[in-house]
């Protein structure tokens, strides 16, 4: 498939036949050039047509006073049993470090953990066996996750010392935008209410990894996490900051900034949908399988909340027949989308960390073309 | 952003100042619409444009009767010294088997293992330090990405015991199409020439990992690694299977199989293009970095050989800077295309074991676009 064309007509060939074969080709170069520059004409068009667009998109929004904001949400649902396939302990927890970086290079709001075997794994909560090869996968995994995801100053506060963390020393960090150094200065930040009220009525002290601790106007309980919004101007020379707690999601509604991810457990492949936290649910959900279709071949609409589902070792078809509340054989009928992201693999199978950065990657750029404005 | 637009005009509103805004609004929206259905008139008269073209491609590639081959190559590049950044000999194998991986889900038919800090280190033979923490990094890397490439039939006698090779065991396997099972019905398979020549001039015998021994035409160097085709129709009782020698490219030329990559050692960024092993070197050649042009905006032209270069801790512009061969500082004026792959990304620094699938994602889509028919 030589591009490379001569476009100039062929000389006089030696051989009668030779003369047919390069007139017949010299017309095929001929047309598939014009039908080129056809093309390119078009792709012009069409990108000065999706530059305007654009521009006026961002003016309209820049005018509604929330340029920067990203509305929507992206979960991701996989079964802990993943990490059964690790070979060591250390690697089990490479395993989990690997998925939570893969969400947050994605920006990823939620991260599902869903028994796959149907055992009851609803909390993080109270004593567990930990990293036994075939131990409480779904849990470990999702205190591994939840253990990333909060900023490193917050940690010894939240993440007491148990077995599922024992080889937290291997992680990769997840270095994500609310993993604030201690003098960055920010407009948001992840903190601890301190357990130290202030006088009556004048709300409490949060401790956010900064020099000084932070005075909020709300007086809430010790211990919780909050994320505070800090005052734009702080008094020189006091001895505290000042900021107001707002919900979670402010950073990015309001600013288009990735917070990081909440953490859930499902017990099985159906209370991933059904206990979703979003009042009306996932609106674009996608399985992703290689018996799925062709993921080049799809857009994707505007949405509220995208929800994208990994398998295991064996694939969603397992999950699916595991679940006794799913009365269906074939996986695909689950989701709006059923998606091969990696249409010519090269290994007979891909792992599902892979495919997480692999289907994530495509997703991104698909998601891209229908919110441009929320790009950080 | 809502997408859903009412476009009727608007009714009698009950306030002056609010007629004004809506008919504004009513206006903009009006002009967004007509922008829309231009747009969707252009993209579709560009898809039918290239739907002309892909049928035509088609046509002519049936015509040359190759239309399950892949003409073009992709080759990835980059530092052995990645696997400086493990933090356990463990998991700096386990590394190179995430690199190993991702390569082969994408198809990649040679790997570049170029040395940051430009010392010498060419090939693989002879005896090295090992596993040591800042050791012969290239080379080991180099040495596991071949022994994964290996089929496992053939890894004893390739790969004697080796210290880099230590922690083996914990390597994910690459499950490619050329690691044949033993009972595996195939076109080709990789052999290795055996030490026990044929009666005069009848060819070698070659282990492809099979019941029997594959009697080739050619007498060839025993201890070779070869690949062979078989012959379509095997004589059923025949001590020996019968099978001919092809160049290692014909899976991939005559059938569009992906069958492994090469393995090459650079002592330097620029020795990754000056000992290209293609006649007229890499006709496309792309760098990656967060500093780059947006991936999403670019498309891919058809080439002969892919080259993509990935950077370490430090980026692609270390890489430049340590290499005394070139006389430049932005590493963007190397590349045809010097591509942020990630625009969004929601973690500061992106490993470069995670560029790798996340940038192979985003371009494997694209080529698909212009190399339509080599899929397997
Ligand atoms: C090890 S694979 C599952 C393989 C299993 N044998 C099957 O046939 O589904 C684990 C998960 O990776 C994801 N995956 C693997 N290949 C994929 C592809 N080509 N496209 C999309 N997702 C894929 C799916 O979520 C799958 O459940
Ligand atoms: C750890 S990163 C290098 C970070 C380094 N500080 C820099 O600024 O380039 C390692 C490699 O991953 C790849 N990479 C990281 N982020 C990328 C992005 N957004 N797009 C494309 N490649 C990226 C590049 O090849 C980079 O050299």
């Amino acid at each position: 498939m030589s591009e490379k064309l001569a476009m100039k007509k062929p000389g006089t060939p030696s051989k009668e036949g030779q003369e047919r074969v390069d007139w017949k080709k010299w017309k095929v170069e001929r047309k598939e050039q014009q039908r080129r520059r056809k093309e390119e004409r078009l792709i012009k068009q069409l990108e000065k047509q999706k530059m305007k667009e654009l521009e006026e998109k961002k003016t309209q929004a820049a005018e509604e006073g929330k340029s920067n904001g990203r509305s929507y949400t992206l979960s991701v649902a996989l079964p802990g049993s993943v990490l059964d396939n690790a070979q060591s302990p250390e690697l089990r927890t490479y395993l989990a470090g690997q998925i939570a970086r893969a969400c947050t290079v994605f920006c990823v709001d939620e991260i599902i953990v869903f028994d796959e075997h149907g055992e009851e794994a609803k909390n993080t909560e109270g004593e567990y066996k930990g990293v036994g090869k075939k131990g409480k996968a779904c849990v470990q995994l999702a205190r591994i996750l939840q253990y990333l995801e909060c900023p490193q100053y917050l940690r010894k506060a939240f993440f007491p010392k148990h077995q599922d963390l024992q080889f937290a020393g291997l992680l990769n960090p997840l270095d994500s935008p609310h993993h604030m150094r201690m003098d960055e200065e920010a407009d948001f930040r992840e903190g601890l209410v301190l357990d130290r009220p202030c006088k009556a009525d004048k709300g409490s002290y949060v401790d956010c990894g900064m020099r000084k601790e932070v005075q909020i106007d709300k007086q809430l309980k010790p211990g919780l996490r909050v994320t505070v919004k800090l005052n734009k101007n702080q008094e020189s020379g006091c001895k505290r900051y000042r900021g107001v707690v707002v919900a979670p999601h402010v950073p990015r509604t309001e600013k288009g900034l990735y917070w990081g991810y909440t953490v859930r457990l499902a017990s099985s492949l159906s209370a991933v949908f059904t206990e979703c936290p979003f009042k009306d649910g996932y609106d674009v959900t996608i399985g992703t399988s290689e018996r799925g279709s062709n993921a080049d071949d799809i857009t994707v609409s505007p949405f509220s909340h995208m929800l994208v589902v990994f398998g295991g070792l064996a694939g969603l078809e397992a999950s699916v027949d595991a679940d006794n509340d799913l009365d269906i054989s074939d996986p695909s009928s689950l989701f709006h989308l059923y998606l091969n992201t990696c249409p010519t693999q090269g290994s007979r199978t891909i792992r599902t960390e892979e495919a997480i950065l692999i289907s994530l990657s495509i997703l991104r750029q698909k998601i891209s073309t229908v919110f441009p404005n929320s790009s950080e």
